[in-house]
């Protein structure tokens, strides 16, 4: 295991979780970890007192596809030694978004001030474990290529509620011949803990998108004449039912700077 | 749709989720549910107070091959809609058990009479729907061709602990020639929710299995000189679990007498 460096320009593709968690720890990584250990999973963080965590369990049971979840802590507990051995999710994310009442108050690098025993954490995965499959097998995504941002659409397709989290499902948007269409589908139904098979294929109108050129997320990106959008669920679902719950206390992630793990992308293929 | 008899010996295979669930609710039907509406998802049935409920949803998220769990409830809550639309989880179990500190205390054919603001109920699959899945494409399963139970075996495999839930994962074996152990590996992986991919294959000692002839529940079957045995995660596991943690009040179905959904075997098929 190398020492991690203080410069956080020396981190990059090929740096292990450790080295990502380290710099994140010490405080030397504040910033997005997209392009940093890209072989490992990222993860989406939430932390929710005991109460409202139980709520929030049940809706991502209720909804795998858009809330993937990859681990869960005991209540007060800063560990998930199933994504990581010396992981502590009070400092290992590079930045915090703290929120009370829905309305966000700060965005500190460790939480480990605010930490409290009835805190449970959760890590739920994200799209960027299928794109590197999809890329891995010569699938040519828009929006990496363009370096842009994933284009999200508010659907009209409602998720299962379960206690006060409730809302529309969020989904990304990739625009793909059909033939890639159709082995993408295969490919990310291998994962089905990072969002799995496609949610839609074809006419946006069908589940509440007027206008692919509006995304209410992201970057958009042109879908060519040859070209069907493929949808798949996004893992802004369980932020946009954590905004509209308003728990008295949460944490997040900040947007980008996810938790890296020592899980390998691979290791999420069920098949 | 039909109208159920009030002849439990007229339902059969064919009978649909619906009916099984009436003659359940009408008290027709008390005893197994093997053999019925063999295309319909039958599930494992756990019903507990709301606070030791969030702990067994916590162990259920870190074992899912044991624990897969197909549906849960808001607390109070009798209805499970996404597993059936009438479904009323204080009747439609043919058999209930009924624990109080981790005693049996009785079996009665419904619990409305003992209902609480804070149960919520656990659906968990079971292996029943990947069996069906290894049937149909031409795989002989020695304990269904001589009519016995299945064998099960206590393991050396540690469950993840959540709360109070932990112990070994209890796992089901199944004699198959490698050619088959091959198909049935690639089939069950399909089935992420009834348990998924074997867990071992071959040397029992390796997973804590001193004698196959002795297993810890169900019957034992031969297992031939050019077969492996193949080892799959089993609903047990969450049963066993459920009586070391021994919680104040809990509710299970009766061995056997398993709730029928209106879920489809095939609809489990996650590829």
């Amino acid at each position: 295991m190398s020492t991690p460096s203080p410069d956080p320009q020396a981190l990059g593709p090929a740096s292990t979780g450790l080295e990502v968690r380290l710099a994140a720890r010490a405080g030397w990584l504040s910033s997005h970890t997209s392009g940093l250990a890209t072989t490992h999973v990222q993860g989406n963080v939430v932390i929710l007192p005991r109460d409202v965590a139980d709520e929030f369990l049940r809706y991502c049971q209720r909804n795998p596809k858009p809330c993937p979840v990859l681990a869960v802590s005991e209540p007060g507990d800063h560990r998930l030694p199933t994504l990581a051995g010396d992981l502590d999710i009070r400092t290992d994310v590079p930045r915090y978004r703290v929120w009370r009442e829905g309305v966000l108050v700060d965005e500190p690098g460790d939480v480990r001030g605010i930490w409290r025993d009835d805190l449970v954490s959760f890590v739920l995965g994200c799209s960027f474990s299928f794109e590197q499959a999809l890329i891995e097998d010569g699938i040519r995504l828009r929006h990496v290529d363009e370096g842009k941002n994933v284009a999200m659409y508010r659907t009209s397709i409602a998720t299962k509620a379960a206690g006060r989290f409730s809302g529309p499902m969020v989904v990304t948007m990739r625009p793909m011949k059909a033939a890639d269409a159709i082995r993408a589908t295969q490919i990310t139904s291998r994962f089905p803990n990072v969002h799995g098979a496609p949610v839609h294929i074809g006419d946006p109108a069908l589940i509440g998108i007027a206008d692919l050129s509006q995304p209410d997320y992201g970057d958009a990106v042109a879908v060519l004449p040859d070209e069907l959008p493929v949808f798949w669920a996004c893992g802004v679902t369980p932020q946009a039912a954590l905004a509209q719950a308003r728990p008295p206390f949460a944490i997040t992630h900040a947007p980008g700077a996810m938790l890296i793990t020592d899980l390998l992308n691979h290791q999420l293929s069920s098949f």
